[in-house]
């Protein structure tokens, strides 16, 4: 059997009904995929996640090689028994946070020597490394190391990462060799049209179960990403699942599926609810601030997570001042919950032939407030 | 109804079970209070706590009253609705903070004038303002302000700490008109025995619902503490509950029992959760240990919390090194869950009488572990 079924293709986009079938189960699409950098989702516990439907999330390479080690994992029986987590989990290559946090210490054609961000000591990565670590680790999905280009940069970096990352892709699918694993291509190729066609095509080429779109929401301007992806798009095969690495916001994601993408991850939502940033169908709402002060009503009146059946602005608000870490958790829940909600009113929509409708009025309501919350 | 029913008193020792009523439900005695002290349980949310079967837990005044005042609290309906808690609730005095956290400007006979320790800003505690706040917050046990003294203290200050105390309780009885609330007296007089002995009948004369014992756990040896309570207890009356604040660690809890206790309240399970210091039933353990990175069994075999059914030592150890918000929620849902069914059991062992068996078996497997971890 495939591992994705195309259920459907909206009449008016290029969105895209699916289902993505790994080794622990079925995850429709499109998907919105929490992060759990160092084997947790932060600040919420993974029945907690199973409760509000998340089929799926993502942990980094990079972190959980260095704390606790793959070993570890590995002799705890894999990621999803040391973590107890039931569903699908992806790895990520450990690329970006290699290009990213660490101290590089020397990148060639064959891999890169880094220093860890946390105690200095001295690393290699080649492609069959990242993707060994990665079989250790045991997740559903992975990808094999990539060279992540920031913005802006210029044409020869843009052209060598490109080069780089199918080269390791390239490495990466001989080396690779799990029955229970799927893995994903990346493409990378910055801002430039012409690379990322030329990259998307070398990939497809190499047949990977999926297609990561990399190094993009890495500070470009949003009409831009969206550019590329309808760009690349035309060329990513129709029956394999697409994932927008980094991306995101929902105004973002629903950009995303309509430009045919499947698969999302995205920090923000949690990272924003431990900063008491939370999401509404009327926007972003800062919950410190002195307005909640007494205000009982629930975060998002249209909400049904735990934390809006429960508890009030005006006690949030507390927990924040009081920097309790029930504030991140309450918040947590609230944001990962609108995102799921989300995600199901997208395939929702989908099922039943109205998305762009969907996405207009959900933008429209969100949009509109997103500096001020509504009073009602 | 009286508030409380007196069900059983241990053949060989003074150990009582009990039911305590309040407005918001029946407490079955001997009980832990975990602390939550601005509203909050540390690191749990109420649904775990009602989950593990936490009928009541402690709030304090003073935090309360600084954030976000009781005004707050009183228009979102009590604190009941304020933290979304449909069990029983306890404020303290506020006293303990004010005579140990605060910047004290002066105390004499009518009150005290203390700056917050969070910006300095001047506050006026009468007995009066105390209960008056806590009447506000609306838990349903509340106290009237008492002054603690340290350990040690010299005759003179403690003496005039126990005068005060009684005569602020005094005012507190007078002042108080609160049908739904249950108003219990704090018998304090340091570790001077006569001293305790005087404040025990004059407490007790002025007819409070309960009666806590303060100014314990303040520093001294615990034998002192339960020679203390040994001498007091037979001039409390046998159909009111008996309150020993700030204790306590599960060896002290037992002993407190056996001497007649029936309510006590700590923050140390929650605080050395959250410091990686777990409860088990072979004592006490350091989860941080290089020992248990490797360890993939749950933190205690015996235990059927959330965390120890889910969890290894190795993941805990994992979270903890990693400083994840998860490390502090799952140790203390451990913690907790390992004090409700401490008291669970000593009520068992008091309905079927063996008490004195139970205390023997659980301390001697407790206590000849606490500073090594049972390798099984």
């Amino acid at each position: 059997m495939e591992n994705f079924e195309l259920l459907a293709v909206d009449y008016y986009s290029q969105a895209r009904l699916g289902l993505l079938h790994t080794a622990h189960g079925v995850i429709e699409t499109p998907v919105f995929m929490p992060v759990g950098t160092q084997g947790t989702v932060k600040a919420i516990a993974p029945d907690r996640l199973e409760e509000m439907g998340v089929k799926i999330f993502l942990c980094n390479t990079y972190h959980l090689h260095l704390r606790p080690g793959e070993d570890v994992v590995k002799e705890a029986g894999g990621l999803h028994h040391f973590i107890s987590w039931p569903y699908s989990l992806l790895t990520d290559s450990g690329g970006f946070q290699v290009f990213s946090l660490t101290d590089l210490v020397d990148v060639d054609e064959d891999g890169v020597y880094f220093r860890s961000h946390l105690d200095g000591s001295l690393h290699r990565f080649t492609p069959e490394v990242a993707l060994q670590i990665q079989m250790d680790l045991g997740a559903d999905i992975v990808v094999p190391l990539d060279q992540c280009i920031g913005f802006p940069a210029s044409s020869h970096e843009e052209r060598i990462g490109a080069e780089r990352t199918l080269q390791w892709a390239k490495r990466s699918k001989q080396f690779f060799s799990s029955p229970h694993q799927l893995l994903f291509g990346i493409i990378q190729g910055g801002m430039d049209e012409d690379l990322r066609i030329y990259c998307t095509k070398e990939t497809v080429a190499m047949d990977f179960a999926g297609y990561a779109l990399g190094g993009l929401s890495v500070g470009e301007p949003p009409p831009l990403t969206y550019e590329i992806i309808e760009k690349v798009e035309p060329f990513l095969p129709h029956d394999r699942p697409r994932y927008l690495m980094g991306v995101g916001t929902p105004e973002s994601i629903i950009e995303g599926v309509r430009r045919g993408i499947d698969m999302f991850d995205c920090v923000l939502p949690t990272r924003n609810a431990r900063n008491g940033c939370l999401l509404t169908h009327q926007g972003k709402v800062n919950i410190g601030r002195q307005e909640f002060s007494r205000d009982f009503r629930p975060v998002d009146a249209e909400c049904h997570c735990y934390t809006c059946l429960n508890f009030s602005r005006a006690y949030l608000r507390h927990l924040f001042k009081c920097k309790e870490i029930l504030a991140s958790e309450l918040a947590t829940i609230h944001n990962l919950y609108f995102m799921v909600e989300l995600m199901e009113n997208i395939r929702k929509s989908l099922r039943e032939g109205y998305f762009l409708e969907f996405a207009e009025e959900f933008l429209a309501g969100y949009e509109s407030n997103s500096s001020s919350f509504s009073k009602k």
